[in-house]
């Protein structure tokens, strides 16, 4: 659709808008819906304010591989300032949204108020625990801080590991459970499994390497439940033989400290449980009036316009969407085209014309299995398997890496890895007092 | 003195290690003297216990430049176990050290005690405020996570200044104050200079970089002290030209939430104190029965051999030796000479001779400030200014990190800021909770 916007309609909006004031939109978030929202709007003349709580946008796609050692945070993100600089009309507001007030056009953040004539939301989602007891003991793998944490704590169990007199806690810290078997938690598990059983075995060698297990917990059936069979139980083959124990219709029903409780009434003992379960909108949106659907998303409708509000999008995972009965997935593709298509509804909007319909453009879904594996599927049509597969993800994620630097180091990184076989990215950083998750009570 | 100890001598102790238990030899601090001392105990038969509390190696000539944004704190630090790997007689225990008793040669960590026959005291220096009042308002620049807390305080003050509608608070949060005039300092506030006027620039394009200041204050009446003074002026001229003030016998009374009093009763406003005035011994050593030098540092005997411990060695900043009547600076050199021979006098007193005087072979004192600027003075004789010196301290930095991975990241960094003139490192991460130094008391 972009394509199809030419020189003549853009000549006709910069007339209105001489005319007129410039208007001014506000995108909230700065992960892929609110940057290719960006990105559309700025060819226009508008004024626009983009606001994220953080100075970064974090690329989430590899995120798994910063909690898994294997690049550096550095690596997957990338300061919002260095890529809206280039953009006389965009401003940047590092501030945390307290409130937005949909009648009033109205947005409260901690630092300032900012009026809007149109928004974007595109806040993304956060961690779903489902309401199981004992969240708090749980690591989610969600934020950059999160896979920091993640890396962390798994680090710090090897060391404590290591001087372990008893060999049952010994035994809990060398085991790590994954509860989600989507694609993160895949993927994840396959470089966790990596990590462990490979590259740290150099840097211990007194530990039995026998006592350490990766869990791999999913409450359905099979693992990617999103892509057909076969590819799943490739995964599944390819994560046995990287010795990650995958177990099907486990459901976890409390955490505590040094163990997991799943609803059979089996009992896992760890102090690490990485949770992959489940995403679902940010719960202040409750207060905000806004209409929710299920999962505390909101239901837009299909110009992606929050009912009752033209001038306000979603874009991104907050957004309900269904197409051909199913709502669409929570990728970054989707984000990605919806940040495009509600830029271009406002262009449209301003210059007197009605919002387009969005349509998904689905080109396929990867996920990756440790070194040189991976499931691909395209085009809703094609699946591929193995290193084939792993090839397509190294390259499309290469490519949509935000940066021609950060691009770079992380292809050096992995250059390295591959050649070398070596993780190098092993620093307990910050180093934070003891986590205070599994202090035991007493 | 390495080189003189020949394959006569070590076979020597090797067949007197075979008819004796192996001799078990604790170093405590992963910094410059305790790695040098396990790069030359490794090559004889001895059991190697090596302490930290940090998992990584950090490499602390180049921590200012974590501080300025300039690089990223994994190119300055490397994991220990992957230095010490290669080394089967070396065994690394991450834990903080909570008593050390000379007597019944033992240390007790938060982990575990831990026996020995010989000890390499190696733990560096810490922050001295001497006395000044508020000394948690300053931000202390001597560790890897501290460097990171600066670097954060920096960015967030810009952010915050860009949306301050009060001028004067917003020349405050503009205001960086850096305290005390030796390397560190100067080279600080070179490359801080540079951020500021330089590379932030670009980034805040509505803020009036007339309000940005950064003021190096210095208690005694030049730069550089212990260099001769046409480098301490030269320092001063350069750092004048990239508008940094320069304040001589400038004392530092009271550091507050947003202010900064000197003793002459002058206030300057600000949020950010970056304090490199002056460094001292542990203060837990004190209750440790270690014989005190001033500064809290410990005096040894001419072997680095701690008076009446004679199995009980100290090495680099903590260790107080003078030489020429003067005592020997805490820099890096000296520290990892210090290592080397206190590891050698081991290896002589396991051999049966008397453990050998230490004596500082120095080959110059070298700072840099910013772009293509530098002073260096080699062998006590040669001062060099200029792009000249800058190119030798360039050299001699990236031949002394640790690692080759990391020398190669570390001049990928330098090349791309040198030709781009761009700073890539600026992520405020982790972001903590706005900082509690500055909170107005109410």
């Amino acid at each position: 659709m972009g394509q199809k916007m030419g020189f003549y309609k853009r000549d006709k909006i910069r007339n209105y808008s001489r005319e007129n004031e410039r208007h001014r939109v506000v995108i909230v978030g700065a992960g892929f819906g609110g940057l290719w929202a960006i990105k559309t709007l700025t060819r226009y003349p508008v004024d626009i304010c983009l606001i994220d709580q953080n100075n970064y946008h974090t690329f989430f796609p590899l995120l798994y591989q910063v909690a898994a050692a294997e690049l550096e945070p550095e690596d997957i993100a990338y300061p919002v300032r260095s890529i809206v600089r280039g953009f006389p009309n965009v401003r940047f507001l590092l501030a945390k949204v307290n409130k937005i007030d949909l009648k009033a056009q109205i947005i409260e953040t901690d630092v300032r108020t900012v009026h809007y004539d149109f928004l974007i939301l595109a806040i993304g989602s956060v961690t779903h625990f489902f309401n199981i007891k004992g969240a708090k003991y749980v690591y989610p793998l969600k934020t950059l801080e999160q896979a920091i944490d993640i890396r962390n704590q798994i680090l710090t169990c090897f060391e404590k590991a290591a001087y372990e007199p008893d060999e049952e806690r010994q035994k809990s810290l060398l085991t790590f459970v994954i509860v989600g078997g989507g694609s993160t938690g895949v993927e994840f598990a396959g470089a966790l499994a990596e990590l462990t059983y490979g590259h740290m075995r150099r840097d211990y060698r007194n530990l039995d390497f026998g006592k350490v297990r990766v869990i791999l917990l999913e409450a359905a059936g099979k693992l990617l439940p999103n892509l057909p069979d076969r590819l799943g139980n490739y995964a599944r083959e390819r994560l046995n033989r990287v010795k990650v124990e995958v177990r099907f219709n486990s459901k976890v029903s409390e955490v505590g400290p040094g163990e997991v409780k799943l609803t059979d009434g089996s009992v896992i003992r760890t102090y690490t449980t990485v949770w992959t379960a489940g995403v679902r909108g940010e719960p202040a949106l409750n207060s905000w009036g806004l209409p929710l659907a299920p999962n505390g998303k909101v239901a837009v409708l299909n110009t992606l316009q929050i009912p009752g509000y033209p001038n306000a999008y979603v874009a991104g995972d907050l957004a309900y969407l269904e197409e051909g009965g199913r709502p669409l997935p929570m990728v970054a593709p989707v984000a990605l085209q919806q940040g495009v298509a509600a830029g271009e509804n406002i262009v449209r909007q301003i210059s007197g014309k009605p919002p387009a319909s969005f349509h998904y453009n689905d080109q396929g879904i990867m996920a990756v299995i440790g070194r040189r594996a991976a499931v691909a599927y395209l085009f809703n049509r094609f699946g591929f398997t193995g290193f084939p597969a792993w090839i397509i993800w190294l390259g499309v994620h290469l490519f949509r890496l935000i940066g021609f630097r950060n691009r770079l180091l992380v292809l050096t990184n992995w250059a390295w890895d591959y050649i070398y076989y070596e993780r190098v990215v092993r620093l307990i950083l910050p180093a934070k007092p003891p986590s205070e998750k599994h202090k035991e009570e007493s």
